[in-house]
């Protein structure tokens, strides 16, 4: 369970390995969720990818070995869980522009789900990732569907993310702390009491 | 999304199929989560099945094909979702017996995981259908961890569930209704109010 960097040098390792960094952030997620989960503060998981299976070998259960199947497209977000007595539910997602995040990156019923969310009394938003300038926001859906019903693009630019978000910094461990943020957002008043 | 019966004989059909009973049991709570997300009574689903994969033809990411794959162990339970704002988080399971359901059914760390899930203030619990005798129990986390504590069996004998659990009644539409229960434990003020 404990695949997080355990040490400095770790952790060096991994942030300076460039050719790691464009597919760690579902591991540095990941990795931060382990974190959270270690030392009790939430739960937060991400959902297995739905995968269809089309052929499998049934010798019994313990040795089913799948021969033939297809990726399917997910139902909902990727993470969701548990913060504080809050259901929390959340995409992360990564681009390589240095100036915006293609609205292409997500599917329509993910925002409609994010939504709901929301309007359940969850709290629901985006951690996105720009590559290649290392910065990562917390976007919520609140102000998503505020900029998507106000712009005709299909973009984001950073700015957006800069005047709107909240920045994630990148630190030792957890290497996201994005429950900060939602601290800062949502448990304000806990926070001073 | 919408594969719910819609008409009574389709019900009926499915109600007086025997064969089919063993199997469904998923299927039903699917049915009955489909229902409440079309109501828009709450945002609960199941978790795709977790899938190792080991090996994958990879044209294009909408073409991969897996060639080899295993079925591997769930992490925590198969549903969760948000309840009047509430996070919610349950384990569906079945059992051919007539007098009892073996503990055999759940992995440990799916227990530890509805722990986890009530001690950070959401509702955790079991759902449980005694196939052949085709009744269905709601039995919260509390409960079984305090029959877990205080028996050395193996199992849970029925007659635990219908002391402290809660049947579930197979109804038309939804199939089986435990939001019902879970207002009449966690909302009561609400409903009265």
């Amino acid at each position: 369970m404990v695949n997080y960097p355990t040490t400095k040098k770790e952790f060096v390792k991994i942030l300076t390995s460039n050719s790691n960094r464009g597919i760690s952030f579902e591991s540095d997620i990941n990795t931060t969720n382990t974190y959270y989960l270690d030392e009790n503060i939430a739960l937060i998981y991400k959902k297995p990818t739905p995968i269809k299976v089309i052929d499998v070998d049934f010798k019994s259960r313990k040795e089913a070995l799948i021969r033939k199947a297809v990726f399917s497209t997910p139902s909902t977000t990727d993470y969701n869980g548990i913060y504080k007595g809050k259901y929390l539910d959340f995409e992360a997602k990564e681009t390589k522009s240095k100036t915006s995040f293609a609205l292409s990156n997500l599917h329509n019923h993910q925002i409609k789900h994010l939504l709901a969310v929301k309007e359940h009394g969850g709290i629901g938003f985006l951690l996105v990732r720009f590559t290649t300038l290392n910065m990562v926001f917390l976007y919520q859906i609140e102000s998503f569907i505020i900029y998507f019903n106000n712009n005709n693009r299909k973009s984001i630019p950073i700015e957006e993310f800069k005047n709107n978000g909240y920045i994630v910094k990148e630190e030792f461990n957890p290497r996201y702390n994005y429950l900060k943020i939602i601290d800062s957002i949502y448990f304000k008043e806990e926070d001073n009491g």
